[in-house]
Order: structure tokens, then C-alpha cells, then sequence
């Protein structure tokens, strides 16, 4: 692979999928803020810069897998996306708020950079096994340039058009159901529960049936057995990305009852404490109400 | 197949059971409130009686799929199960309370015969194809002894223990998983489209990925497509279903927000003149709130 690319955000999620490119073939700059994070990159053989300008190669394919939408936005600074210019591409694998990709992709434009939105459903072990899924939308050409690329980290891709704000709306609908199947299962356990019924039996048997897909089947368990920990995705990140649901809902005029019944129990879940959980540790709230 | 039974209400569940029973060689005697239905299992070759009381031998078994609590309670009097008598086994397939079950349970083994309860999951065109799922609960020897005939039937028999109320426990829990899962779509569809993203792109990239489950699957084309006919379950059996749900976790103080939600989404539903239609209509709740 002959590819130069520019890899910003090195957490959970973009660590594995910086690795996978390296070993791809890939020849890859990488900045994270905290530099120590990259070490196992640079190990690999990538290169470890001090600045994230620095990283950046004028028309080259930059990755970003940030925290949010303001360190995005505070990254993406039009000193960077000019430096990018002409024929460069950003592909935005963070999930934030449609709102701002559209945003992004116009800021962007100015100076002739193409912006791909392209979140990502995995979680870290996911990448490493290449079974996550990506949606892409925005600028034709630039999404046709980098799905070889993420071809070789993912499963499937999956192509939602141009408008640069597609991709993070399936994302964000997406998380939400995510969200909404660890209430939806905290609450028919505690019920099975509170009949006598062992968590771990109507787990199995919704999840060998009706309900055997990997959503159900991997947070099932975690809901089940109720051990929040090792934390794949933090609580609040999970509280982050309902609000967003809930903002992007919001902007086009969608009340979402159910979102709004997810958010507040993310909000609970923090005044418990349980903010340094994974965020399956949602579901503990229909446990906590009955008393158990 | 030697052993004989009883088949009591053909309804659109109840029919395809029992023509699978006759064509696995069972001896079948049924019963319907309205006798033409029947019509089919007679020409399969099944004895259609009258009365459920003439139906009864002695010892023998008995399946019942019949509406509700009430149907059930009324059909099996204690003259019936008196008839039924010692080593009779009762098969009640209704999804109806536990308690309920709990009750029929006690009342049955005043004459010696045990009730199992077996509520199915399975859309008709699924007893057709044998790919419903099962779960048993009651008796441990009656339990044994009507697995074989339900193995006929079903691809899956889940065995929940002694308690004659758990299955129907698991049964609601499941039911209101689907019905929660149906509003879930609802509201994210529907905060895609008025993004501009197709319902169907969205459902096919969900449901072959994170959410590639037969429920999602298949209620999620009904959701994507807003097409509500055939009706399979009628929407007030769904209704039902939920406040059979919301009666049990309040028997033992489990408070269900979610159920909460849906049990007014249907009465909405019923409300707006839609009680004719797929309990897939739940999730036009949530395009009718967004003006859609």
C-alpha cells in the first residue's frame, strides 16, 4: 500500500485501528495528545509527531478518532485544513453531532479539503478482529478514494451519500438502540428476576432466539452477570452521544420518548457513581428502583 | 404417535399447532367457540366435538391457545378439569399472567392433574416452519412427558423449573422486548428520514449489522416500510400483552418506565383507529409525533 496517512487520536478505539493500518501495509504519521500513547505505534514503525500540523501532508488522507465535537473542531483549525488543501481528505471517524459535520465539511471546502464522515460501530477487540462495521457519506470522489483503506480494518462499509451529516445520524441512531436494548433488557431481567428466574436463563434463552444478534448477545451478558467492568466504552461517553441523538432529534423536530428515558437514567447512573463503568452499567437503574 | 389429545381453541396460532400435531400422527380432538373453524382439522382427519367437556378423556392430555385469562378460566371449569382427572396433563400455550398460571396450577392439582405452561413464541408462518421457540414450566414428570409432542412443533423447548409461572414470566418479558424494539425503530427511522436518509437504508444497515436479529429483522421492514397489513397480531393483543407485563412487575414491585412508555404508545395506537392493524403500528407513534 503505497497510502501516506495521517492518523490523529490515539484512545480505545484509535490505537487498534491505527495498528491495523501499519500492519495493512500503511506508512502512517500519528500525533495523540498525550505522546506516550503512541509508543506501541511507534513501535510498529509509524512516525510520532509533537504537533498535529506537523503530521499533516499537503493533499494527503488524514484519520481523526477524537473525543468529541470540540476537540475536533479545536484540532481541525483552518491552519490545518489549509495546510491539508487541495485533493487532502479528512475522514471523521468520531461520532459527534451531524450538526457539526455538515459544518466541518463547509469549513473544509474552503480550502478545497474533502471531509468523509465515517463513525465506526466497534469496539476496540472488534477492530483488532476487522468484524466492525463503518458508515460513510460526504464528497463521492473522497469516499471512493478511502474505502479501499478502510476495507482492510472493517467488515462492512456502508455508503449513506453526500451529505456529510448521513453517516453520524446512523451512527447516532444506532448508539441509541444500543443504549435502549441495555434498559430494555435491565428492566425484563429485574422483572424475571423478582419471579424467581435466574438472570442468566432469560438471558439465554432471548438471546438463543428471538433475540440473537451481537448487541443482545455481548451487553446481555454484561446485563445478566452484572459486572460492568473491563470498561470498553465509558458511561458518559454513552450520556454524550444520547445528547447528541437527542440535540440532532431536537434540530429536525423528533421528540424521542425513549431517548429521552435513556438520558435520564445515563444522568442517574453518574450521580450513583458509576461514571468510571462501562456503560452496560446503565442498565443497573431498573435493578436499583426495585430494590435489589 | 399413539397418545391422544385434546386441542382446545383454533385461532390463528392454535390452527397451524394443531394441523402440525395431526400431520406428526397424533390423534387429535378439538374444539373451537366458533366450529367452522375447525373445518380444516377435519378434513386432516381430527374429531371436532361441540363442547370443550366432551373433548376431555380421562388421563389423557390437553392443549389449550385460547385468547386470555378469562377464556381460560372459563373453559376450564373445575367440572372440565374434574373429567381430566388423575395423570390428566393441561398444556395452557395462552400468554397470559403467571399468577394466573400460578392459580390454574393449584386448582388443576385439587383433581391429581398437573398444568404445564408452554407459551410459544412464534408468528404463525413459524409453526408452519417449525422454527418457533417454547418455553415450559410446571410439573418436572408432566414436563417430560409432553416435551416429545412439542418437539413435533417447535425448534426450540426452553425449560424454566417448576414454578407453572415462569414461562409466562419469560413469555411477557420477551413480548415486551418486541414491543420496545418496535418503538426503538420507530423513533430512529424516523429521526433518519427527517435527515433525509431512506428508513430502509438505515434498517438494512442496523439489521444486518449490530442488530442482525430475526426480531429486528423482520419487524423492522414492517417499521421501514410503514406497512402494517397482514395482520399476524392483532395491536390490542399487544396491549394486553404489556398490561399483563406491567400487572407482574407490580406484583413484585418492579417498576418497567419502558413498558411504561409503550403500554401508552397502544393505547395511542387504539386511540387513532389503528386496533385493526399489525401490532407493528406501534411505531407510527413516534412519525405521527414527529408530523410526519
Amino acid at each position: 500500500m503505497s497510502e501516506k496517512i495521517t492518523f490523529l487520536g490515539l484512545g480505545n478505539l484509535g490505537t487498534p485501528i491505527a495498528e491495523s493500518l501499519v500492519k495493512a501495509g500503511f506508512e502512517l504519521t500519528v500525533w495523540n495528545r498525550t505522546k506516550s500513547k503512541a509508543d506501541s505505534l511507534a513501535a510498529l514503525g509509524a512516525k510520532v509527531v509533537e504537533d498535529p500540523l506537523e503530521a499533516i501532508t499537503p493533499g494527503g488522507i488524514v484519520f481523526s478518532v477524537l473525543a468529541d465535537d470540540a476537540a475536533l473542531e479545536e484540532i481541525f483549525s483552518l491552519e490545518l485544513i489549509e495546510k491539508l488543501g487541495e485533493g487532502g481528505i479528512h475522514v471523521s471517524m468520531s461520532t459527534i453531532a451531524p450538526e457539526t459535520a455538515r459544518q466541518l465539511a463547509k469549513i473544509h471546502s474552503w480550502s478545497k479539503v474533502h471531509y468523509v464522515a465515517a463513525p465506526i460501530f466497534a469496539r476496540p477487540e472488534a477492530v483488532v478482529a476487522k468484524v466492525g462495521n463503518i458508515c460513510v457519506s460526504g464528497n463521492p470522489e473522497a469516499r471512493e478514494r478511502v474505502k479501499p483503506i478502510l476495507q482492510t480494518f472493517v467488515r462492512g462499509i456502508y455508503d449513506f451519500g453526500d451529505d456529510p451529516g448521513a453517516a453520524n445520524v446512523v451512527k447516532l441512531a444506532g448508539n441509541f438502540m444500543i443504549a435502549a436494548s441495555l434498559e430494555m433488557m435491565g428492566e425484563a431481567f429485574t422483572m424475571a428476576e423478582k419471579n424467581g428466574i435466574s438472570r442468566q436463563s432469560i438471558y439465554e434463552m432471548l438471546t438463543q432466539t428471538l433475540f440473537a444478534a451481537p448487541i443482545f448477545q455481548n451487553y446481555g451478558k454484561i446485563v445478566a452477570q452484572q459486572v460492568y467492568e473491563p470498561v470498553a466504552f465509558r458511561l458518559p461517553l454513552g450520556l454524550k452521544d444520547i445528547n447528541l441523538t437527542l440535540k440532532t432529534a431536537l434540530d429536525v423536530h423528533v421528540p424521542m420518548p425513549m431517548a429521552d428515558l435513556i438520558r435520564n437514567r445515563f444522568i442517574s447512573a453518574i450521580a450513583k457513581g458509576r461514571d468510571n463503568l462501562d456503560w452496560g452499567a446503565l442498565a443497573q437503574g431498573a435493578s436499583d428502583d426495585a430494590g435489589l
